[in-house]
């Protein structure tokens, strides 16, 4: 690997992202900035959040979705685990030469379709188009721009912080998009039924708050996964996460996909998962209502938070062992939203 | 041309772009959607202006700038033009495999520097790779977020349409943000001076609203260049422009290189020029406020608007003649931006 040089891994979402994004990226932009969270708050306006992701999945259908309403899911849910409510969404597309406008209409009309299922205005947006071979078919980047606590009477969340004793919540099972997106591709034909989770996760986050959940840390596992996720909070909020497999929701057939394809299905990405920590004390009541909402029948509570130990997280499994879970090295889905 | 498909005319601000965005996108969004303007307001926060764009200008380096110093002027623009001042950015990086680091960190390292000149924040962003030959090099996509009347005691820009009677003014010269990059390209090596006019048109937006000029339309001329701004405006506000050549402010090594080319300067792309239309009784004051801020000591009144007639717009010649000013149809300088 010449460390001079960009890698595919780079762009996996794991630890290579992070360096990437930590050591590269962020002194590079220089001034202020310290990190780049999924949403950031928008200097002078605090209750203003804002966002961006660039999609670049392939095949740009798939089952469940397609990369029109990947992209406004994905930002939807940047602005959600903010707690922000999502409110504008912008839609930039770069476009290969050659692109069938049929093919450019549909996505495009999933992108709107997405969007007011969401409740969301596709307000702005760009067109760009590079010859045949300079891209690959379409790439799409929406950003996005939400208002946390905008109901006066809605308690906004507070997202104070991970500590000892929380619980660790799921809205639905794991691994969904990541196989659904790969069983799509070339070479790969796996006959499943697999579909992309592929949502917003607003509504989600909207009943935890209305419910006045005690919400201590939130993220929506897409790239590098449930995973990623964990390891990153656990790591910026020095606990240690335990986890228990046999509690995760997982579907047989994306365990056995997973298993095939020589993937850990912790790893792999979600585009309609909420993952949160909550205060144990309102653990039970954020079960309820994550599994009262539309979407959210085998939402689960999946760990719990200890004292920091020598791991970030570890994973109880089914037979009794123990395992520690990693944040994902490099990139092991390539394009994958 | 296979009406079917996506041409490289489609992504040049003209014609193409027009229609592709009129016929196929905006109604594939469907809702609400009428127009997608440069920068659009927020639903429920009327002082919240937003905006994207996609860049893939080529090559990643021209004289006066690169693709990231672009891609914040090119949003800081779209919000200046609309009367917001630019508060936050977004950077969204779509990155080939194999580019070399020490490129990317000297790109983003110009965003970064871009962005303070600006006066505005990089506060959130994203990075994508795909595989060596599904893009090229890299591209950028930047969201802006803008507030207008900001200061309570700023007249916000009203831009209540153009009149008959209007002066129609530029900032500065013509056509060096398409030349510039267009003599960095292989094949085409005329030795010039000619840098991009890449920059923020904010500070002249700034000065004539404190100067509380009467401004009825305001456009940052890029793509398609001042022909496709002063189309477009004539079009929608039903009138004629007349301009007169030998009013535009254009460099002699620029004019030249766009002989050489076969290029009508009017349809070359700028990054740092605002066009706008004010009211007669404003005029030469609103020149005067453009000539005393940075970089605008070539600004000119360039034309006036007249009845509307057959044509939107025309070109009083350096000779006495007369010429109709068309709106570029599809993609005279491809990847410019």
């Amino acid at each position: 690997m010449d460390k001079n040089r960009i890698v595919l891994a780079h762009g996996g979402g794991g630890v290579l992202t992070k360096e990437l994004v930590v050591e590269i990226i962020i002194p590079a932009i220089g001034g202020k900035v310290l990190v780049l969270p999924d949403a950031a708050m928008v200097p002078g306006a605090d209750n203003v959040f804002f966002t961006t992701d660039s999609f670049v999945v392939k095949p740009l259908f798939f089952k469940g979705g397609d990369i029109g309403s990947l992209s406004v899911h994905g930002t939807v849910n940047d602005l959600a685990v903010s707690g922000a409510e999502p409110i504008a969404i912008s839609l930039s597309l770069i476009i290969e030469e050659g692109l069938e406008i049929d093919t450019l209409r549909q996505i495009v009309k999933s992108a709107g379709r997405a969007a007011r299922e969401c409740g969301v205005n596709i307000v702005t947006g760009d067109t760009k188009v590079v010859a045949k071979g300079e891209a690959d078919e379409l790439f799409i980047t929406t950003a996005g721009i939400g208002i946390a606590n905008r109901d006066n009477g809605r308690k906004s969340v507070e997202m104070t912080g991970i500590k000892v004793g929380d619980k660790v919540l799921i809205n639905g099972s794991i691994a969904e998009h990541g196989i659904a997106v790969m069983s799509q591709r070339k070479g790969i034909d796996f006959d499943t039924t697999i579909r992309s989770d592929s949502a917003s996760v607003w509504p989600f986050v909207k009943a935890l708050l209305d419910g006045e959940i005690d919400i201590h840390a939130m993220r929506d596992p897409t790239r590098g996964g449930v995973a990623a996720s964990l390891v990153e909070l656990s790591g910026d909020w020095k606990v240690t996460t335990e986890i228990y497999e046999s509690y995760i929701p997982i579907r047989s057939e994306v365990s056995a996909a997973c298993e095939m394809l020589g993937l850990d299905p912790l790893s792999v990405a979600n585009e309609g998962k909420l993952l949160l920590y909550v205060d144990k004390k309102d653990a039970d009541r954020a079960l309820r209502i994550l599994r009262e909402t539309q979407g959210g029948k085998s939402a689960a509570i999946i760990g719990e938070v200890l004292p920091p130990k020598e791991v970030q997280v570890f994973l109880k499994t089914s037979f009794g062992g123990e395992r520690v879970v990693e944040m994902p090295y490099g990139e092991e889905l390539p394009r994958i939203c």
